[in-house]
């Protein structure tokens, strides 16, 4: 049975959210893999899938440490049994009483900061945090020559909050290829490790020293003095990490099911009931040498139509036609013909959706996967 | 009491969707005023706010007739009372099972189609449609002159389903000002006359003559021979529709209440929980005068802090940051400052949430409306 074949026994109305599990199940195992022969902990970061069924396949089958990016993720998880959580967005003060309710249900809730400020409110309220590095410039975090490191390190320490130090190499997604990633690897390990030994030199222990983007984490060569490897879109990946080659086309999990909804031959477009609600208003490949729209075209089997995108998105209507400079000629696509989009950015086009409609590994039933949101 | 006791009061976890209400009311009342003037049905379009309780505002405290952009849509606010329904994206044949069930419960559910196919299949369903016509290039529709509008017009006459035809002006977003937007305006009054006119013509009956988008809604001098009219975001409206002058940001009705959570000082960078996933990725204000990144910032109180916009965002980080060219001083905003962000896009952004938190007409507890998504 193929996979149209699945699609159109379960009758699935249309548009909606495709996994592939095989494929996922093959990202799955690449990162573990590496994780493996870099010595390090893989803490997956779920704020991709938002699936309990997800976890479980991320984790080996039984839950392990996770990576959240909402108290509301922490919470479903640790409901679904996983205890090792990493929190890993600033804390602001206000939210340390649902961290703490976590913690006193017996989840080993961890947070980051990177302000005195917040280790003072992280030390009032007893809750382990790792120290925020900025190893790329790109968002949050303290350069590692900082002298407030050591500050808020003692801070942390005098309560017994100091757990370690972390980044994130987000500045790695502007760059194409294993070489170029490999490098914000190495900023991401030697911005850690050098914070770490500045908290050790000053008498103040660090038992975690954590990494990780979907890119560097397929590029590093080398962990030394690293712990823990964070990664998410991996799972699923996307138009945006195949357009910087940390995967191919082929390798991308997820796609959003639609029906073909009309046309207007003038202008060579083919309107879908894809619009942005399903597909995000993602626009990642934009910065990139490929800008696939809003998204590359498949046929209902998942096949790629040649230089076929989603050029424009309204909120339930999507405009598919050939990408601007190629020439092929517009393929005939019925009313009523299914198509399955790519996305740009897995996290992005997940969010627009409450469920995964599982494609399965040998031709079973398709099964449903709950997806949650919110905060 | 002012509007950050009322939030401190209720302890809102952020990021959360805020809905002032008197303005929402105050956008209500100015459009339904000027339906009455111009002597149409107003069919208010419930793809933006996709909650029971905000219907029954838009429609005066009764179910009356609306738009959906989804059957979901339909099968919620059927369930809640409202009989009256257009959905208002192109028919596929699939769907067309479920748009019978909900006709024979009761609804009286229009769809609209701009093929031969599709009136094909809606004549054998025996469903009432709308023609689309264009009537400014946007999106779908056939050209009043178009020779396919008679035949289609024929084949759905003979089964009993010609209803009538509609527009929508979807340019009108992207020119400034009133008279612009009452030229747009009288592009769709002219389109929809023209093909209603051509089908009496014919021979057929074409009692519904609709036209709508919220600019255009807000500019028509004159609708003669039109009898409804659509809209949707200007029940809270956004900076897209103030960046073209359809309101004031004084009208802005939505906001998202964020809490800062650090802070970049050398690179003028405050972080806070508010990314993506609570603001959309929606850009709208990019191609607009004014670019006001992903989103304008206000104090707690809804107070615009000028010239501070979200100029960057992540999945659960937003940052913010002084315009560029403007030269106005960061504000002092120590982590834990609660702030408000008020949307490029009503609908994209109030699709990231399953709520609504209203702030109360005259100090009253908050209340909370559900949201609802999917299709």
């Amino acid at each position: 049975m193929n996979e149209a074949d699945v699609l159109n026994e379960e009758a699935l109305p249309t548009p909606a959210l495709l996994l592939d599990e095989p494929r996922m199940m093959r990202n799955i195992e690449r990162l573990a893999g590496r994780a493996e022969r870099l010595g390090v902990t893989l803490r997956p970061h779920l704020k991709t899938a938002k699936s309990v069924e997800a976890a479980r396949r991320l984790t080996g089958g039984t839950p392990g440490p996770i990576t959240v990016s909402t108290l509301a993720e922490a919470e479903v998880f640790h409901e679904a049994g996983h205890s090792d959580i990493l929190y890993a967005v600033g804390i602001a003060p206000q939210k340390l009483g649902r961290v703490q309710a976590l913690r006193d249900r017996g989840c080993d809730l961890v947070v980051i900061l990177d302000s005195e400020a917040q280790a003072e409110a992280v030390a009032r309220a007893a809750v382990p945090a790792l120290i925020e590095i900025d190893s790329d410039g790109h968002r949050g975090g303290l350069h590692p020559e900082d002298p407030a490191l050591i500050r808020i390190g003692r801070i942390l320490h005098d309560s017994g909050c100091l757990h370690g130090v972390m980044t994130h190499a987000g500045e790695s997604y502007t760059v194409c290829g294993a070489a170029s990633h490999a490098d914000f690897a190495e900023l991401e390990r030697k911005a850690v490790v050098a914070a770490a030994e500045s908290l050790r030199d000053a008498g103040l222990p660090c038992p975690v020293v954590s990494v990780g983007s979907t890119p560097t984490a397929h590029a590093a060569r080398d962990l030394t003095g690293v712990t823990e490897l964070r990664a998410g879109v991996y799972m699923f990946f996307d138009l945006v990490m195949a357009g910087i080659e940390v995967c191919t086309v082929d390798d991308i999990a997820l796609s959003v099911l639609t029906t073909v909804i009309g046309h207007q031959p003038a202008k060579g477009w083919t309107m879908i009931d894809a619009g942005w609600m399903a597909l995000s208003r993602d626009r990642g490949t934009a910065a990139q040498d490929v800008d696939q729209g809003y998204g590359l075209v498949c046929d209902e089997n998942g096949r790629v139509l040649p230089d076929l995108i989603v050029s424009s998105a309204n909120q339930e209507h999507g405009i598919v036609s050939i990408r601007p400079g190629a020439d092929g000629p517009m393929p005939d696509l019925p009313v009523g013909t299914r198509l399955r989009i790519l996305p740009n950015h897995a996290c992005a086009t997940a969010a627009q959706h409450d469920r995964y409609n599982v494609l399965p590994q040998d031709g079973n039933t398709m099964q449903t996967w709950h997806r949650f949101g919110g905060w």
